[in-house]
């Protein structure tokens, strides 16, 4: 999965080794799991060249990081036609899990 | 590593095979790989749940994506203290390859 961390965020994952993002659409600190019980506890952080990408290693929690179930959110395989295929199966079903 | 796309790129990317950015400080097409000769073989294309974000699976041609020569740009750990180590050895010198 990808998402944004602003220094907030950034600080709370180092100190709580817990995969904290910030929301854009909501404004507000982002605890990854918070809702669905599926947090992400942090392994290893990596950063890139140019210091400005994180990457995290985490024990995910639950089996999957996408809301949808799915284990990653890179579940649709782009076809030389642009066409979209579904790739695997959903570890957990959503309204199971969100109560919605 | 991570790269930034925009429509341009992502067509040229898909018509072409060979993974193409857009470089946002050149504020030009960017096919990775154009000076050094380490392009990117696409061999598959993911997107993400919320389709705006791409995943590329590649043949990296040279055997390193980074700029630097390391294989990935994620090559700084950071520590528990928030010290950065070298992970890995670069696979080319970047001096030879860019002739700088």
């Amino acid at each position: 999965m990808l998402a944004f961390m602003n220094a907030e965020a950034w600080e709370k994952t180092l100190s709580t080794a817990t995969a904290t993002y910030w929301s854009r659409s909501r404004n507000t600190l982002w605890v990854k799991g918070e809702t669905s019980g599926n947090v992400q506890r942090v392994r290893e952080i990596r950063i890139d060249c140019d210091r400005d990408t994180v990457l995290l290693k985490v024990e995910q929690v639950g089996g999957a990081a996408c809301h949808t179930g799915h284990r990653s959110c890179f579940y649709q395989r782009v076809g030389p036609d642009g066409a979209l295929t579904v790739v695997g199966t959903p570890v957990f079903d959503p309204r199971e899990v969100y109560k919605k």
